[in-house]
C-alpha cells in the first residue's frame, strides 16, 4: 500500500497531502482515456487498498456498457491464443478491448509476472488493447472480487469489450465466470479430462463451447459428445438457450469469425430475452454482498481485534479457559445488540 | 437444515421441542463414545447450521489431544492407499483413528458421495476407524472452516489421531493443510507436475515428503531432486526442521513403518522445540478469526439485509442511482458507528 501511494504521489507531487484529490484526478483521467491512470487504479485495487472504494464509487456510474466475455479452459486447450484471435476480430470491427488474464494456479506471484511478459508481446503496438495479468493477492475479498473491480475500471474507461481469461474449472474459476455476460468453455481433443471437467460444474457456466485444436484427431467425437450433453442438460433444465459447440484452430485463425458471430448471437439472446437484466442483477447482488463482507472483515480486524484484546482471547482459548465458539458469539453480540 | 433437525428429532422424540437439549444429549453421547452421535454432529456442522456453535463450544474443552496429520498430493500419487496403510500401522499400535477425506475438486457433491462409498469399504469392520468424506458445502465459512470443526469433533470424541487427506495443492488445500500438526506431501514418479507443484506453495506446508510408487523408474531421481530443494529452502529460511524425504510403495505396504517413525520424530520435534504451541496458537487464531467473519456475515445477511431493504438497494445500484461502494460504506458505518 505504501508502495502504490508512493507511485501515485509521484504523478502529482504538489498535492501529496490529499490522497482523495489525487484519486479524483486519476478517476477523471481514466474517464478521459488515460491508460496510465487506468493501470494505476488497477494496482490500487489489487493491493486491496481501502481507498479503492472511493474511486470505484466514482467510476461506477460510467460502467455497464462493456460486454464482458469469459474464456475458461484447462491448461493446454489454447485459450490464450483464442483470446488473441478474438481480440483481433474485435479490433477489425474497431471495438476497443480490455483483457484480464487470471491465473489463480500460482498463488505465489511468479506466475502472473511471467504471464504479463508473454502477454505484453501479444498486445504490443495496439493502444486500444489493454491487457492485465492477475494472480491471487491479498486475503480480504479474493480473486473474484478483485477481478470484478478491474472489469469495472476497464468498463468505465470505455472499453467496448472486456475479456476475462481464466485457467481451469475450480471453484475460483466458477466464481470468476459469474462476472461475465457470456462465458466460453474451451476444450481440446486428447486432453482426457474434458468430459471429466464437464461434470464439475462447467455445464452451469458455459454459454458456448469451443473445441479448439480441431485439426487433431478426436475433435469430431468430442464435438458430438459435448453436443449430446448440452442437449440432455438443456432438456432437463428446459433451458431457453442451448450452448452451441464450435470448432476452431486458433493458431491458424480458423473458426474465429463464426465464433464471434455465435458470441454476438448469445449477446442478442441475452438482451432480447430480458436475461441480461436478470444476470446483471444477480451479479450486482453477489458483488455487493462480497464488498459488504470484505468491508466488515476489515473493520473487525481494525477495531474489534485491536489493542491486544484479541491476543488475550486467544490465550484464554488455548488455555481452555474459553472456547472460540461462545467467545465469537459474545463479540458478535456487542456488534449486533439485538442478537438473542 | 430442516433435514438435519428432522434426523436429530427422530433420535429423541420426547424432547423434539427443545433442540438445545437434544444437542446437549448428542454432545454427551459423543464424549461417551457414540459413533452415531458423532456422525450426526458432523452433519450439522457440514450444513452450516448456526446451532453448531453451541455444541462445538461444549466439545472444545475436550479437544487438543489428537495429533492431526495432513496428507496431501495430486490425484494419482496414491495418497488414499497411503492413508489406509498409515491407519493400519496406527491400529496395530492400538491407536484410534479418524479420517477426514476432503475433495474440493468436485464442488457439485457427486464426488464426495462416490468417495464415501469407496472409503466405507476400506474402513469396514473396524469400529475404531471413523472415516468421513467431505466436498464443498455452503458458502459461509468454506471448506477449511468446516474441516477444522470436524477435526474438533473427532478429537473431542477421543480419537488419538485425526488424518486429513486432501487432493492437490490449490489455495484451499494450503488452507486445510494449516489445520494439521504434521503435513505429508505425497509425490510419485512420472506424474510430471511434482516439481512444478513444489513451486506453488508446497514447500510452505510440507513437514515430510513421501515419494510413493517408489518401485517405478524415476523414483530415486525424484528423491534426490526433492532433497536438494528441501536443503536449499532450509538454508534460506534457516529452518530448524528439515523435511525428510521417504520412499514408499503403499499398495505393497512397503516403507509404511519407517514413515510412521518419521512422523513420530516430527511430533517429538514439535513438542520438544516448543513449536507445537506456536503452531496451535496460530491455528487457533486463524480459526477464531474465520468463525468471527462467518458469524458476522450471517448476522449481516439476517438482520441488515432482511425486510427487502437489500433488494431495494440492488434496484438503486442497477439503475445507477447509487453505487455499491458508497452504499456498502454506509451500511458498515451503521454497524461500526465510529467509522470515520
Amino acid at each position: 500500500m505504501a508502495d502504490s501511494s508512493r507511485k501515485i504521489r509521484s504523478v502529482t507531487p504538489s498535492r501529496d497531502l490529499d490522497i482523495s484529490l489525487i484519486m479524483e484526478d486519476l478517476v477523471a483521467e481514466v474517464l478521459q482515456g488515460s491508460v496510465r491512470a487506468m493501470a494505476r487504479l488497477i494496482a490500487v485495487v489489487e493491493n486491496e487498498d481501502p481507498r479503492s472504494f472511493e474511486f470505484l464509487g466514482s467510476i461506477y456510474p460510467h460502467t455497464g456498457r462493456a460486454h464482458v466475455l469469459g474464456i475458461t479452459g484447462s491448461p493446454g486447450t489454447g485459450k490464450s491464443t483464442l483470446t488473441d484471435k478474438i481480440t483481433s476480430v474485435l479490433r477489425r470491427q474497431e471495438k476497443t478491448v480490455g483483457v484480464v488474464a487470471v491465473d489463480p494456479s500460482s498463488p505465489f506471484t511468479g506466475g502472473a509476472l511471467l504471464g504479463d511478459r508473454i502477454r505484453m508481446q501479444r498486445a504490443s503496438g495496439d493502444p486500444d488493447v489493454f491487457i492485465r495479468s492477475m494472480a491471487t493477492r491479498g486475503n480480504l475479498g479474493g480473486l473474484a472480487r478483485t477481478t470484478a473491480d478491474v472489469i469495472k475500471i476497464m468498463d468505465g474507461f470505455g472499453k467496448d469489450w472486456v475479456i476475462v481469461e481464466t485457467v481451469g474449472v475450480g471453484q475460483d474459476e466458477v466464481e470468476i465466470a459469474k462476472t461475465a455476460d457470456t462465458t466460453i468453455v474451451v476444450l481440446a481433443p486428447g486432453l482426457g479430462d474434458a468430459i471429466q471437467s464437464m461434470k464439475a460444474g462447467v455445464m452451469e457456466i458455459a454459454d458456448l463451447y469451443v473445441i479448439n485444436k480441431a485439426d487433431r484427431s478426436g475433435a469430431d467425437a468430442l464435438v458430438t459428445e459435448v453436443r449430446i450433453r448440452v442437449e440432455q442438460d438443456a432438456q432437463i433444465k428446459k433451458a431457453a438457450w442451448r450452448a452451441p459447440v464450435l470448432k476452431t484452430v486458433a493458431v491458424e485463425d480458423q473458426g474465429t469469425e463464426p465464433l464471434l458471430e455465435a458470441i454476438e448471437s448469445h449477446r442478442s439472446f441475452l438482451e432480447e430475452s430480458g436475461r441480461l437484466k436478470k444476470v446483471r442483477r444477480e451479479k450486482t447482488r453477489q458483488e455487493t454482498l462480497s464488498l459488504l463482507k470484505e468491508e466488515i472483515s476489515r473493520n473487525v480486524l481494525e477495531k474489534i481485534l485491536g489493542n491486544g484484546r484479541f491476543d488475550d482471547l486467544i490465550d484464554d482459548i488455548i488455555a481452555h479457559r474459553k472456547d472460540p465458539y461462545t467467545s465469537v458469539k459474545e463479540i458478535v453480540g456487542t456488534i449486533f445488540p439485538d442478537e438473542e
